[in-house]
C-alpha cells in the first residue's frame, strides 16, 4: 500500500511529485505520458522562435527527477478510484491490462482534454499552425493574421491580447447567444478584429502549414479565409470521470476543492485544470500541486 | 491613474507583474525591494552547495524583467490603501516622503515578517548557521547536528522532515502547551530528535558562524548547545496593516481571499503568504501571484 498515488504528470501532477518525493513520501505517479499538455507545442510558419512559456524550465527539472525515480512513477490510466478500508483503491489501465493500487491517499491531476470540431484537417494541421490557445503565442504573431475560434469570454479576451501584436484578428465565437452582442461590444475596442457572425468552420486546409480555413454559410456557401495562424479554442473537458461518484464535481464535471485543494472525500486532493478552480496556466497548477501534497501530507501525518 | 497597483516584489508579486507585463495592463509595483524573502539565503560551515530551491531561476527571469521596466516599479512602503470614488488610493512612504498612487485595482502580495526571540546574537548570526526554515535547507544538513526552535505544527514537521538528513535534532517549542504531548509524540517517530522542556534561548554564540545556543532555565540554570545549524522559526506576522480596514483579515491578522484570490472588496486582490491560504511555499505564491493577476485582469476588463 502507498501512502499517496497521484493522477496524472502535467503541472500539477509533476509539482506534486517533486514535493512528494522531497518529502520523502511513499508515492506512485500514474500517467500516460510525463509532461501533459503543457509540453505540446505549435509550430507556426516563420523564423520566429517560441520564448513565451517561462516555465519550461522548472518543468523539464521536475520531469527529469520523476523520470530517474523509475519506481516512482508508471504509464497508465487511472479508471476509478474507490474507498476501501482505511484507503483507496485505484484501477489503472496499463498496456499489458487492467492492474489495482492501494494507497492511503490520492491527488487527482488529470487535467482536461481538448474539445475538437470533428472537421477535415484539424488533426491533421494541429501543432502545425493550428494550435489552442492563442493568448499563449501571442508575441509570436507579430504582424499575422489570426484566426480564432472560440465558445466564450475567455476566447474574446485572448482575441484582444492577440490583437496588441496580430495584423489582423478574425474572430468566429459559437454557442454565446445569450452574450454575443457584449462579447462584439467587447471586440470594438480594437480596431483590427473582426467578429463573424452565422457560419461555422467545414475545414482546415494547407501545405506544411495549416493556411486557410473552410467556413461554411446557411445558405450553402463557402468562403475561405487565409491566415499566418489558427487557434480552435472551445472550452475543454475535464478528465474526471475516475472519481465522478467519489467526489463533488461542478455542473460542468470540474472537481470542487478548497483553498487547501481538498475536495469532498477525506484523503482525497485535486490540482489543476481538473479542479473547478483551474486557471490554465501552468503556474497555477504548479502551486495548487504544491498545495495539494502539502495538504496530503498534513493528511498522512496528523490525520487533518 | 494606473489600472493596477501591486504591493510587493516576492513570488507572488513577481509572478503579478511578469503576468500584467504580459497582458499590456497599466500597472506599478510598490516594494522595498524586488525579490522578498525568498531571496535571502542562509550559510552553514562546511562545503555544501543549497541547491534545494527550485524556483530560483524563475523568480531571477520575473526579477530581472521589473528591473528593466523601470517606470514600473517603485521603492517604497505601502502604508494604506483606502478607496476613492471609482478606484483606490494608495499611500507610500518612500525616501524622499509621502506619495500617494491612484489605482482602479490593487494586488497585495506584501507577504510576512519574521518574528524574532529578541536575545543577543540572533541578528548578528541570522543568515551565518541561523536562519529560518529548516525544511528549506534539509538536504544540506546531511550528518549535522541541528537545532529547531519553533511553535508549531509546522516547526515540528520541520524537525521531522529534517531528521531524515541530520545526526541530531534538538527541538524547544514555545507556546504549544495544549498540543505538547502531541507533538512530542510525533517527535518520537524519529529515533534521532530529542525534544527539551522547560526551558527558553538566552541567546546565540559563534565566530563566523552560530556555534551554540544558550539556553535559560526557570530554575536560573545556563546551558549551552553545540550544533551545526541553528533555526528559529516562529509563526511569521502578516504585512496586512495598510489593507486592516478595506477588507475582511482573519483573526491572526491573514487576508481572507477566495479561490480566485478576490478579497472582500471589490477589485482588491491578494496572494502569496499575506493571504489566509499562504503555504510558505515560493511556488504557491506564484501560482497564487498569477490567479490574483489574472482576477484582477478580468475586474478590469469586464467588471467581475
Amino acid at each position: 500500500m502507498y501512502d499517496l498515488v497521484i493522477l496524472g504528470a502535467g503541472p500539477a501532477g509533476l509539482a506534486a511529485s517533486a514535493y512528494a518525493t522531497r518529502k520523502g513520501i511513499e508515492f506512485v505517479t500514474v500517467a500516460e505520458s510525463l509532461g501533459g499538455k503543457g509540453s505540446e507545442r505549435v509550430a507556426f510558419p516563420g523564423p520566429a522562435e517560441h520564448r513565451v512559456v517561462r516555465p519550461e524550465q522548472l518543468l523539464a527539472d521536475f520531469r527529469r527527477e520523476l523520470e530517474y525515480l523509475v519506481e516512482r512513477h508508471r504509464r497508465g490510466l487511472a479508471r476509478s478510484v474507490v474507498p476501501r478500508e482505511r484507503g483507496l483503491v485505484i484501477t489503472v489501465e496499463t498496456d499489458d491490462g487492467s492492474h489495482e493500487i492501494e494507497a492511503r491517499s490520492a491527488v487527482v491531476a488529470t487535467g482536461t482534454r481538448l474539445r475538437r470540431l470533428g472537421v477535415p484537417g484539424e488533426l491533421e494541421y494541429f501543432g502545425r499552425g493550428l494550435g489552442y490557445s492563442a493568448v499563449s503565442y501571442s508575441h509570436l504573431l507579430h504582424g499575422c493574421d489570426v484566426v480564432v475560434h472560440g465558445d466564450g469570454r475567455r476566447s474574446v479576451d485572448s482575441a484582444l491580447e492577440v490583437s496588441r501584436y496580430a495584423r489582423s484578428v478574425t474572430v468566429l465565437l459559437e454557442r454565446v447567444e445569450g452574450s454575443r452582442e457584449l462579447y462584439r461590444n467587447k471586440l470594438r475596442e480594437a480596431s483590427n478584429v473582426t467578429m463573424l457572425d452565422d457560419c461555422s468552420i467545414a475545414g482546415f486546409d494547407g501545405d506544411d502549414f495549416c493556411r486557410t480555413v473552410r467556413l461554411a454559410y446557411p445558405s450553402g456557401e463557402l468562403r475561405e479565409i487565409e491566415a499566418d495562424a489558427f487557434f480552435v479554442e472551445l472550452q475543454p473537458e475535464p478528465n474526471s470521470e475516475m472519481v465522478a461518484d467519489l467526489v463533488e464535481l461542478n455542473e460542468d464535471g470540474y472537481i470542487v476543492v478548497d483553498l487547501w485543494n481538498r475536495t469532498s472525500a477525506p484523503g482525497v486532493f485535486a490540482a489543476g485544470d481538473v479542479t473547478a478552480a483551474g486557471f490554465e496556466q501552468s503556474l497555477v497548477a504548479v502551486g495548487d500541486g504544491v498545495k495539494a501534497l502539502i495538504s496530503a501530507y498534513s493528511h498522512l501525518n496528523w490525520g487533518l
